[in-house]
């Protein structure tokens, strides 16, 4: 097959940028026995041409002005820059313009997939998403190729480092404030973590992946979204006593025809495939009707890792171009958001009680009025009271909130008792902030 | 995009070959989506037509003559007849005659890989493999089109869920006979287990996935292969003392231009991702440059799940015929084996010794001759001696060899002092038997 030579276009020349330009070079000769081209950057849009780059490109690449990068006769454009504007509309633009495009941004596509899809059908180009999502795992191109006859029907994704190394420092006996600390002295956390911590960076990935796997449009606000900042010592302590973890996950639920997507702290059990995934790495769980379950695992940040999946997604828009195949805007139907009362899951309930005959009975007798069984119990005792851990079977949300409602009007119960969703065993269970 | 209707054909009408037809039927829609065609089974090679089938197809589907097979007008032909002969034979006539094959035969692929591809790229057509290893896991697809720059250099799989199942089983104090005999009750294991607990399953599919991760054939005959016959109960009890478990691992790994490729019983960390896949599932992890490591975990046999990989790789075989992508010989290099001493690993030794003054500093003292330092040590009494477990940092296995033979010569010591390979933490250990 003889080599083609390929010009591609850049937008954005920062860490991932720079990246995905080194990996062109040094893997060009991996890239054309796959695809049998040779792809070489010949533009790259950033907003100061005149600054230090370690590993700056040839002369005449950088500019910045957009022009010249819609004038470039790129094949494939990577958009690298970051940020919803005006990232989306020069994305926009060049999908309008024929352009392939790849982009790593998940906000953008998160926010603005819609038109951006649209745009990219109209012109019979390909949007390509992979580093979007959880960097080097290619759970897009596993979920879109690999599982198109496997009917995901859910997705449970610990998809975001920060807060998994932050919970994972509490379960080491940090408090949370010690704990974030520790991650921004590590460089896991930014010096404004609000994205990570409040569950936003996750929301967006989670909805690109429930809008892939289900066939559906996910906007980030169809997202529900609880972050970590409330997660206490005492829960992390519970949980590690029930032999469990907390851990932000998020999770994409098919019901009938109905969705519901959420992010929240939840607590894994330890034998669950979740329950390791350790620092700052990723892990995104498909459960299906033909597959069962298929769990990636893997870094899900990372610039040289982000530029991997950005370059993966190149190669296969190179190699696949011209036949129709996956180019396609992945939603094909419109489902409707299930109301978050009836999604089921087990619960982890917490309350703090006075330590007296009848307690127990009447705890258990509110649960059971709204037909949610206890699996699992630990009371401990303290100075003047007790505390009840207690785990329950499946349970819409909505009957669990109505248990709770009642045991907060018991004369014994100190204070709102809390509650987190469960991961139980391999399976069906639901989770995330109620 | 205008629907095309696709005649396709089955090698095999078994568990697999049904449920390839039941998925094509039932996912219509859905492949038609991914890459705008209808794949419809014309013809099925069968031994016997007149046998009664669940859900047969429409008649004049089967056919016992290979014949009407070369003549039907296949766009893809899928192999799911299983065995070497004729399944071979078949596959290199269609492929010599112009048709994609997609084959779910392990031990075709990893003892003839090589004239097989060599016929499909004098073809100019694609044989695609990805459910001769780990049925659902979409392991050959993320190394051939998501790591393209990845530069894998260590794949470490639990890629046979038979024997995962029964050392698992002899975690739980089980001894080997009883967990083979709870296996084959459940149905994870066949009556005659030789192909799964000699680990020659577990070789064909760690030559297929070094060959695909590294680019040059590994043959069946070039992996060394260790069964889980001879592991003892104290040898998982000893793991389970050091926190870790024993499991049979394959591994694949590039030193430099050569590689090693070993399935054998091995100590897995109890923090490694590895150390956690359960029962009958499967995990490869894929180490590399630019992603760090990815782990997949999920189903690895199974018939639907095995169909689902097969229907993939039609639907990725259909997605990009006529693009060059994808569709040529992993192998583009020949690398040569390294010799089995200089592989590097952490080790496990157990040494049965006289319990007096002076015996632990010999045995040290015969590691340390060898440059094999000690990370971890369990000492056990018994009635009449003591027990040593030792974990040695990475030393290569001609070393830790050696050192045995010396420790074995020892006075002190009885019987000959047994060794594992360890993995260990995240990383860089090598593992399998010396």
């Amino acid at each position: 097959m003889a080599s083609v030579d390929v010009p591609v276009a850049l937008l954005g020349y920062g860490t991932v940028g720079a990246a995905v330009h080194r990996l062109l070079v040094e893997s060009a000769d991996d890239i054309e026995r796959a695809t049998g081209h040779r792809l070489r950057v010949t533009k790259a849009l950033v907003r100061d041409v005149s600054r230090q780059r370690d590993g700056s490109p040839e002369p005449g690449v950088l500019t910045d002005d957009f022009a010249e990068i819609r004038a470039a006769d790129a094949a494939v454009v990577a958009e690298v820059m970051g940020g919803v504007e005006p990232a989306g509309d020069y994305v926009l633009e060049l999908l309008g313009a024929g352009r392939h495009v790849v982009t790593a941004n998940k906000q953008l596509v998160a926010r603005r997939g819609a038109e951006l899809f649209e745009a990219a059908s109209a012109s019979g180009v390909q949007l390509r998403f992979e580093a979007s999502v959880c960097a080097a795992i290619p759970v897009i191109k596993v979920l879109r190729e690999a599982l198109v006859v496997s009917n995901v029907h859910r997705v449970l994704g610990i998809v975001n480092g920060t807060t998994n190394f932050v919970l994972g420092a509490m379960s080491g006996g940090r408090s949370y404030a010690e704990a974030l600390a520790e991650a921004q002295r590590l460089g896991y956390a930014e010096a404004d973590p609000t994205d990570d911590v409040s569950g936003a960076d996750a929301a967006a990935k989670m909805a690109i992946l429930a809008t892939v796997a289900f066939g559906s449009r996910v906007a980030y606000d169809d997202v529900a979204v609880a972050g970590i900042e409330g997660v206490t010592p005492a829960q992390v302590a519970a949980a590690r006593a029930l032999e469990m973890s907390v851990k932000l996950v998020g999770a994409a639920t098919l019901v009938g025809d109905r969705y519901d997507v959420r992010v929240g702290p939840a607590l894994v059990d330890g034998r669950h495939p979740l329950a390791t995934v350790d620092g700052a790495f990723n892990a995104v769980m498909l459960q299906g009707d033909a597959i069962r379950e298929i769990t990636l695992e893997g870094p899900g940040a990372g610039g040289i890792e982000t530029a991997s999946a950005v370059v993966a997604d190149m190669v296969s828009v190179v190699g696949t171009t011209g036949t129709g195949f996956l180019q396609n805007d992945p939603c094909w139907r419109s489902l409707e958001r299930l109301p978050a009362g009836e999604l089921r899951s087990p619960f982890y309930l917490h309350a703090e009680v006075d330590d007296r005959p009848g307690v127990l009975a009447r705890v258990a007798g509110a649960l059971a009025e709204h037909g949610v069984s206890v699996a699992r119990l630990v009371q401990q005792t303290n100075d003047d009271g007790a505390s009840l851990h207690i785990v329950t079977h499946e349970a819409p949300a909505g009957e669990v909130g109505a248990a709770l409602d009642e045991l907060d009007a018991l004369r014994e119960t100190r204070g709102r008792p809390a509650t987190l969703r469960v991961i139980s065993d391999r399976g069906v269970e639901g989770l995330g902030w109620a």
